[in-house]
């Protein structure tokens, strides 16, 4: 239990004051067709309507801001194909500093556009990890930004803590609590917060076969890097860090992996019959439980919901 | 003013109450990235997310009970291709009474499964309003169903005015309600409420330039049917009625056509940005926002946002 004081309930709560001006408190949606087919409670915490489109805001904003002035003089960086670099771009922006991020040439275009958009700096590299870190140490030595790691960061665990913790408040009690896990930055803030305000719930995480670094890392309980991954969940591409790791091995109860048919099946359901858009990684938990019915009937779960930033000339089931 | 007193304030609280235990009570979300664009403030009532996936689930469930159990009886009919077969299908099945349904027989797949979804008995017909009236007639002949139009109807436009009083409550007041405009059943409504509960606010609607028939009635003065309408927002393509045109033109403001490219352009926006999935229909609105900010600057602005049911492997921008 040795990484429950490396975050403490404290640490979450100073986090969403926080972070509390600059994000939204999204609504919590339900759909009672989606209930009668699981034949249980199912409650979607949606961050998808989160500012930048993801729950991404809240880690990014939190660290921007726990930062001194000093720390942020020479701004913040980071390498990120998505979510992470235009949150943590418009965090600076709110914070009146810049943000290099290094990102994949092969980024898509939406995301590309939304770090522009909130007018971060961008160097492109290859779209290989050794590039990206060999990128943004050249640009931290240019510029002396500060990094902030997009999942493997305690100020950014408690952010997205926060989206749990404002989900029981809105929803709770819960029997699981479920969370996608690609680095595991969100399912670790779901874990702890869960742990700190959940009064016992279960937390279960959803994640793409075609990416099960964290399924083999958490039976195994040793660490197993994800290599090739290929999965339409292209925010769960990402290994466990040495942060993260530990959080989901002490307070998560199951890791359950589903194919890309049954992530691209989920979110088509969730499009149609909530009318929200979201992103085929937050489409992962709810897979889950469409293939494992007997372990949500009769229960109350709530979903995060990451994200709803979506291609939408590029659908997978078209 | 004689259209005043054919549907009363106490009419429109009435029906609030009677529909309320069958209806959601649906959220108004707004963004600030579109107010900016905009250079006002604007906010959406998500009636996407409203039982069966539109506003004409209001007007529907009031409709139906308001009838007497003599009344329905022999079930409930209409024809409809769309929002208002599902609507009425869902509304008969909660009172316990049929509810036969005539639909052109090119009617969308989505359309059709949610009629079956809710119990409703289809009867298909050629796809013209000669061939939907005498199907109609035909069905009533034999089964002794009560006729509920879509929109010509008091009671149904009592129903859609709930969802203006509710926006009122839930965010006025406001300078401008906004609402498409097909038959006048919803446009209808908003002008009502607006004018019992509006405290003032200016009713304006939006229109296809492919299906002007409202506007070219609504600035003559004398009737125009619609005849052969061609446009992407397939709930806007009907007359006004004998009950919805007084009305209108007694309360509302100002009628803007927008070209199919203008609607595509503000669904698309909507849907990239807010992360909601909403009908072509629904974005007419907000085309003739982005058409005309002079307009809307400086202003607030409700928009009622009529549905979310759309074919998603066909969108308009692939």
């Amino acid at each position: 239990m040795k990484n429950l004081n490396l975050i403490s309930k404290e640490d979450i709560i100073q986090a969403a004051k926080r972070i509390s001006p600059y994000i939204h408190k999204t609504p919590v949606l339900k759909c009672d067709l989606l209930n009668r087919l699981v034949g249980g409670e199912i409650l979607f915490k949606c961050e998808n309507f989160q500012k930048a489109g993801a729950f991404k805001s809240r880690g990014a904003t939190n660290a921007v801001f726990s930062l001194s002035s000093q720390q942020i003089m020479n701004g913040v960086c980071t390498h990120s194909s998505g979510n992470h670099a235009a949150a943590l771009s418009r965090a600076a922006r709110l914070r009146n500093c810049e943000a290099f991020i290094v990102m994949p040439k092969n980024s898509s275009k939406v995301k590309i556009e939304a770090v522009k958009q909130y007018g971060g700096s961008i160097t492109f590299c290859e779209p290989t990890l050794q590039a990206r870190e060999e990128t943004l140490r050249e640009v931290i030595s240019k510029t002396g930004a500060m990094e902030i790691h997009p999942y493997n960061d305690i100020r950014i665990i408690a952010g997205q803590a926060t989206a749990t913790m404002e989900l029981i408040d809105q929803a709770g009690p819960f029997d699981i609590i479920m969370a996608p896990v690609g680095g595991g930055g969100l399912l670790s803030g779901t874990a702890l917060a869960s742990h700190y305000f959940g009064n016992g719930a279960q937390v279960i995480a959803g994640e793409p076969s075609g990416a099960d670094d964290a399924y083999k890392s958490f039976y195994s309980g040793e660490f197993v890097p994800s290599v090739n991954p290929k999965t339409i969940a292209d925010g769960l591409l990402t290994s466990l860090g040495s942060v993260t790791f530990p959080i989901i091995q002490n307070h998560v109860s199951k890791i359950i992996t589903v194919s890309e048919d049954s992530i691209i099946k989920a979110m088509q359901l969730i499009w149609e019959r909530m009318k929200i858009i979201i992103e085929p990684s937050s489409a992962v938990p709810f897979a889950a439980i469409l293939d494992n019915r007997g372990i949500f009937a009769r229960k109350k779960t709530g979903i995060i919901i990451s994200g709803g930033n979506v291609d939408l000339t590029k659908l997978p089931w078209k």
